[in-house]
């Protein structure tokens, strides 16, 4: 076993979750830790693309990605969100706070070399195709997370 | 520790919840491990039989058992539910995806061995009886779970 | 790596899952385990005082603050909650089969010597003060919750 790896399932899409594994992430990967975030269901909306993406998709398909939010600028909270109200609040204080947003969360994962997983069965089940994530992203499935949690000391599932 | 052993407890009764904790469970146990699920508070609903149960209950834990959903079959999405709508546009997908659906994932995960306990003091405060539950549950407290988590070298909480 | 340390994460402000994890985290505790628990966002409710505490506050503090409960005696549940109501549903149940609510299992976890955390990032953006908290509670950042996670062989994010 490792000492020096961590392992994080993002299966949140919640903007106050996804800060929280983030913030781990980021935090862990500047101590120097190896860090893999295995995104899966609702977790893959925060490594969606704001625009819209041209993709043929059956009628269930459109229907859920029309419903799930358009990458981490879009997030809503898990608690009190009241239809975004909720999560713009969030979003204002952490502004006047100065703490980082999600975009910029995720930015600085990748410049830390955090690892971004995309579990390619969710992407299957939601409809959700490659083009329509950020760069940087990988795909991969359950047995790929298993074997790098099995090499980790800290795996948390968000 | 052995690095063949893993624990999951599954603390949510959220179709995909349950999905994502038994995709991983039976990854894990199809790959060599030894798995143990604890099931707790809204996840002992996953074990619930589908049909009802003759059980002479208090008021207050026949309201509760009367409100939460009875099986594998009947559990709600955590995210874009609308009173069950979600949850069947899911299992529709998954079916035409060939996805497992839960009480596959149950079946195929007993068949790998992987232990599934209830909570006994959930049950107790939820007032759900060991009849209600599938065949093949094991039941013990918070103690059998730790001394489980502290020979694995992964413990999720879902 | 120490085998008798154990970290928790309270990231949820849910009765049913603040129960879980002080259950968990005194479980551990009893059986001779160190064990550190890391209140953030709406975890931090958990550890606030049932009295308003007077502090001046911006505006969005002040609304935040205001809308969340205030306190363990004022969680509601992350499940049919329903206003409020099934919370006193399951206060009621509780108090029916002698199992502790959160207040006492709080006592009790500061009494086997659980330490508990606030994250300090989490009480800035949240507008929560030191003074707003129950007594012996320590606060820290991320660094120190993956200083302990590193040393720990359970860790969970609840």
């Amino acid at each position: 076993m490792d000492m020096n790896k961590k392992t994080i399932i993002v299966f949140s899409g919640d903007l106050d979750k996804a800060m929280a594994s983030l913030i781990i992430a980021n935090g862990a990967a500047a101590m120097g830790n190896e860090v893999t975030m295995f995104f899966t269901f609702w977790g893959l909306n925060v490594l969606r693309k704001p625009d819209k993406v041209k993709i043929k998709k059956s009628f269930l398909e459109a229907l859920f990605g029309w419903m799930m939010p358009r990458g981490a600028g879009r997030l809503g909270l898990s608690k009190m969100n009241f239809g975004g109200m909720g999560a713009s609040m969030m979003r204002t204080i952490m502004k006047q706070k100065n703490v980082s947003d999600v975009q910029e969360l995720i930015e600085t994962a990748q410049s830390l070399g955090v690892k971004l997983i995309a579990c390619s069965m969710s992407m299957d089940v939601m409809g959700i195709r490659a083009e329509e994530l950020i760069d940087g992203v990988e795909f991969a499935g359950v047995a790929t997370y298993l074997g790098e949690a099995d090499e980790a000391n800290v795996n948390l599932f968000i």
